[in-house]
């Protein structure tokens, strides 16, 4: 019974990220949905990224949290238009509460949409927002097992950011059998290493964005 | 209509979860529940705690995972009984789950049952599946802000396990923030801060453990 009731939230779900993404379509807005565990420097790579690129691109941000509006006020203090959606309960965002998002943002005057999903590495695999472009970061400390672990996320993901890698002085990080056991699940996963805390590699990631800017 | 389905599963839930304890109890089995995102170090903690127990109190582990059985093969490495539970795509350990391992289990001959939830800090804290004990890590580089972005789990433990702290040299963690916002939200929760790499802080832990156990 579960199951049945999750799929046809799903199915609901599906639909009204599509209409979304039409909407980003028709302003020509690349939106790009920001997922990973609690902890692993979403919200810092955020801010990395608007740091390089806001004197180019026009870019908004949506923050998704349970609760709190920590992140939203941190990316505000960049002058960015930002939504906080606080789930209540929900560990994922879905396609709804973003299209309410959508509503408050202004996208006739954005490249740019960032939207940073609830610190979570498994609900927010299933649920569809509109976005164009999946991305997840894994933090060093997190382990070179989670692939295996947690494969749907490592599946859905067209980049795969690995942050805090000024910490692999100190901890036993495999980024061979990681970059294995990536390939085996999702061999066209770009795979970009960097340290939100340094800046150290973010321009690989970067670049690889303004691309998908230019080609839309 | 979500909410309404979430709460049914949650109240069957519930009465399993009941039976469970029930069972444990008759055989005078403490179950703890251990609870943390992905990569946090719940096995890790799960091995230092057998490491420092297991020649005068009698352990068995459940192992909850999405998918693989990598945490069950560390445990069944130090000869204890151990079952993998692979959820497929929950995100927590259901109490139903959990009763279907525990049929695996030799509780006539256990004084401890240790099981190692799914990685995530929203799903678990909703599901109980007949501990007696709520146990959660957070790991020094998720950050001292966790407690106001996933209040209810910070909540429902009894026990707070602060794990890397051989990192906090090159992190920025601010332990008395940490400590306000959660006294803020759960007033009784224990913090132990721990390193389950070097070993440094376990025996606190496992004091007050071995206490609950002779309680029982």
């Amino acid at each position: 019974m579960k199951v049945k009731v999750l799929k046809n939230i799903l199915d609901a779900n599906d639909q009204i990220a599509s209409r979304n993404q039409q909407l980003l379509d028709k302003s020509k807005v690349l939106a790009v949905n920001i997922m990973s565990s609690p902890g692993a420097g979403k919200t810092s790579f955020i801010l990395q990224t608007i740091k390089r690129l806001k004197d180019r691109v026009r870019i908004v941000v949506i923050e998704g949290d349970i609760a709190s509006t920590i992140d939203a006020d941190r990316v505000s203090k960049e002058g960015i238009p930002v939504v906080q959606i606080n789930t209540g309960g929900a560990c994922n965002l879905d396609a709804n509460m973003v299209s309410i998002a959508l509503d408050s943002l202004p996208l006739g005057d954005t490249d740019l949409l960032l939207i940073e999903n609830v610190g979570n590495l498994v609900c927010p695999a299933e649920f569809k927002v509109g976005e164009h472009k999946r991305v997840m970061l894994l933090s060093l400390p997190e382990g070179d097992d989670k692939p295996y672990k947690y494969p749907l996320m490592f599946t859905v993901s067209e980049v795969i950011i690995i942050n805090k890698i000024d910490l692999s002085p100190v901890l036993d990080f495999d980024f061979a059998a990681f970059n294995r056991a990536v390939t085996g699940i999702n061999p066209k996963a770009k795979i970009f290493r960097v340290s939100c805390k340094t800046g150290e590699g973010i321009e690989g990631w970067v670049s690889w964005l303004e691309s998908e800017l230019k080609g839309r």
